[in-house]
């Protein structure tokens, strides 16, 4: 019933230590690689629990509280279910029918809504240089209020996506890499482009693709980031990429042309966002209040999107790759010519092509959320999981009722 | 403790067939009668556990998510408190939140909310043509990633008001019939007389009706549908009605006043619904995105309404019924004369004295929704809810606190 | 693992007969003191057990249902991880978004939600002479529904703040002092100050100086009432105050200086409230529909608090309490000097000496929740509590993961 692999599985993850109890999880270049693999393997082990309809209720009572700061459907629903797996129950907070402040009291709404609460999951991608600052201030009030007795258990706060990174979409996007490429030790040497894509639509954020270049160049990965002139990213993710590549073996460089970056890739990730320079403006606007200038700032990022149309994912694009035929990654939803809009980042064969599995990237993500909440709830997570699979196989509780 | 008849029950159950394992219950009338034999008694059964306060609980973990593209309460938490029932936490996709687009990606966001869901519930009933193909796309989606191995489990669509059917409703309906005249045996030859009403409203669903002819018709009674000129239903379910009626030894038919229909009818369901011309003519106007013109067709169709005020339930009115005394239905809430508007669908009068009848007829929608999941979400759905009789009978997992 | 004292707890709450089985809670003083001793018990047990990581599960399934008629994220908060404490899950019912009316169907609506619901939770405080009575009229119309056979079990209608009452905050309030000064026994003769504070914001309610004078009188305190002319306090909780200081031994006055209350009192909770004439006027506007003189109203209420300004807080008033260090309570937000506001209740320095003991008086809200959950929905809640602790010292069901 139980798929074998478990339990090598099992032993694998009770030699790494991921080091994340009481803590958060917010960047993944703050996480040593024993952190990372821990987290990858623990979600491996949750997912096949799951395809083998074997509870993972680790939770009998307990809450996971969730704060959107931009819209979302899919991280929205990857956290309520990875909370689930585990037995929380999920509340958002909703900012609109909230005595939520800003700013100073940021730090007594974390300890209001840290009773009971286990994890705390945000997403906060709009400005640059605020949703990672939030997400440290919500996590030094409920420390604070941990330490000095208030809190009777630290709630773990989860990145949900802020300006920096989006760490359960990139490692959900390294889990789907293990799986097609058969383990993380094969992906040493694989060329990954993350490209600039051409998008009709404005502000969308810049973490996804630092979170990706910052965390696959630490597997020795062939990274490549392509850009349009202005498209440039963050520096600390940068950094964290150049550091990495040194560190894993692996390579980080940066190109101007979608094209020549596509040669002989073996992944390719062609996504839109902002540029930088757009979104630096955009903060400075939105403190100052100045809804106008943010208006005319839209058109004129919108402008200079559609000056570089030709950086799109199509057939000739395609075609350039490992054999006509690298992996196409998204991570939903794709701006896709001819059906989302006239024309976006993939053409819509591309995209057709590789539709499914894009949904396979995307399905891990609540396990990712779930294996961040077992390593920061936890003192012994790798053995709350083998726990997990005792019980499912001894007399204990009952499994989820089969198909 | 436990009601003797639940082992009668247990056994009625065992030797029917739902034929729902990984499908979706979209329209009554796809599914042949064992099926909704099997789900009127899986109800009945949940219903008295809960009132035996024996917990149903038969999923440790897992998702129910609901998608409202109208208004609602009471199908809203009936959802909730069916899911509920069998231990699924419920979440709903609220699509100003989220990053939802219509059309083509439709199937895309179906799967992105599938993962670890085991029933999607949809109220889409606005415009004629689109409900239904709606729920078709979400389940040919999640059928799809099923088939793929993109989902691990397959979660069963269940139509929550759809533009042709409202089948918790009409289950509920018929629930509660069978409660007050003894059996679905006892209905045989029973008049059911569906009748349109008067109400200062515009834009009420073509489905109650709908759902409640065709579902009616498939167990021997007299089925007539009463409606002023102009105020037809879609052809399908009219259809339906008629190859229904004809199969069950029942009957039929289609008057032009309230007055005739009421003679010596057993259950009256008078209720308002918008005419079939305007609710075509809405469709096009919205796929046209023609506010103006959507604006204007509300005041005609208003003005349309009110030339049948005279189509109104009161004590005169149900006098014509059998004894004087046929049994009132609203699937609520209702638009009561003095009440909630000046004039309505039901007078103060008749509409009080049935008041505590129809909520009764309402309790039994959450019921609904549980025995449909279980039907759609396991392979021996009887078998399932003689487990759960067995554990509150035996020394397994304990019983919900007693009053 | 569990404290000692668990016993003690034990062995006094099954001394005590809450009386509130299948019963509502709106206002402390409808209840007599063995139910308040009990709750308050009842909720220290469950905030130990919470701490010693032992599950208080009691619902296997089941649900809470919130109504909010105003802003709320501590109270939300506390409801939904009160009841998910017990095992409920929580559903908030959104009045924008159902088919929620007003007055005559709210009785509809409340038997809607109630089927197979445990609790509901209501906050209604933006009308003087409207959120009681609206709590009154859905628990009446629950209590028939029960009576009638509707539903199978009495939803327990919890005020989570009416325009008299604010209980979950006072009860949770006294928690505190107990915690703070040793037992409930040590506070006769403490003399507690509530007192108006300057605010530049419209349309605070009144129910929490009303709910804490009510209730603190009841236990010996001297309790003192500052407030600025015009800013009175409705009769009911008023003569409740009176009578109970009479009862108890204590001592209830009203004083016209905030400087003057401040002599020697043990206990300050400085917090502005709205003109007791605006609330009324505001009232009749909303009735009438009359937004224009609504915002006049505004306008006035604030002048009329900027009038008294030096109603604040600062360290010279706190100088004046017992040894110049009283215990400084609020409800939470308050409005800051130089924090959340120019000028306001406090000033920065007191509440940042007292920010961290406000959140531990904050901290008792979800058990106060849980309490009131128990002994409204369980014939014999210290039995229940008992078996809690039981299966946590034998070999029952799991506690939760220890950190």
């Amino acid at each position: 019933m139980l798929p074998t692999t478990i339990h090598t599985r099992l032993d694998d993850l009770s030699s790494l230590n991921p080091g994340l109890h009481n803590r958060d999880f917010l960047l993944t270049w703050e996480h040593p690689e024993s952190t990372i693999r821990f987290v990858l393997a623990a979600a491996a082990l949750l997912e096949e629990l799951a395809r083998a309809r074997v509870s993972a209720r680790v939770f009998d009572t307990g809450l996971g509280v969730s704060i959107f700061r931009d819209k979302s459907t899919r991280t929205r629903h990857a956290f309520r279910a990875g909370c689930n797996l585990l037995g929380l129950a999920t509340e958002e907070l909703e900012e609109s029918t909230s005595q939520v402040s800003h700013g100073e009291t940021a730090r007594e709404t974390a300890t209001m809504i840290g009773f009971l609460t286990e994890a705390i999951g945000i997403r906060d991608d709009m400005f640059l240089g605020e949703g990672h600052r939030y997400m440290q201030e919500v996590a030094a009030s409920l420390e604070e209020s941990y330490r000095e007795g208030v809190l009777a258990q630290r709630p773990a706060v989860l990145n949900l996506q802020c300006d920096l990174d989006h760490p359960t979409q990139s490692l959900a996007d390294l889990m789907h890499l293990i799986q097609v490429f058969g383990g993380l030790e094969a992906l040493g040497g694989k060329r990954l482009v993350m490209s600039w894509a051409y998008s009709p639509t404005y502000g969308k954020p810049l973490s996804v693709p630092q979170g990706v270049i910052a965390l696959m160049t630490r597997f020795g990965m062939d990274v490549v980031l392509a850009r349009p002139e202005g498209y440039d990213l963050v520096n600390e993710p940068l950094d964290a990429a150049r550091h990495s590549a040194e560190a894993s073996g692996g390579s980080f460089r940066i190109v101007g042309s979608m094209a020549e970056a596509f040669d002989a890739a073996d992944i390719v990730y062609p996504k839109s966002w902002a540029p930088l320079w757009a979104m630096r403006e955009r903060t400075s606007l939105q403190r100052a209040g100045d809804a106008a200038t943010l208006g005319a700032l839209e058109g004129e990022a919108l402008a200079n999107n559609a000056r570089f149309k030709d950086w799109a994912c199509d057939e000739a694009m395609m075609r350039r790759t490992r054999d006509g035929r690298a992996l196409y990654m998204h991570c939903l939803p794709a701006d896709v010519s001819g059906v989302s809009c006239p024309q976006g980042e993939v053409s819509r064969a591309v995209f057709e092509r590789a539709r499914l599995d894009t949904y396979r990237e995307a399905r891990h993500k609540p396990f990712i959320v779930a294996a961040l909440i077992l390593a920061t709830r936890f003192a012994d997570p790798a053995r709350a999981l083998s726990d997990i699979v005792e019980r499912a196989t001894g007399q204990g509780r009952e499994t989820m009722p089969r198909d």
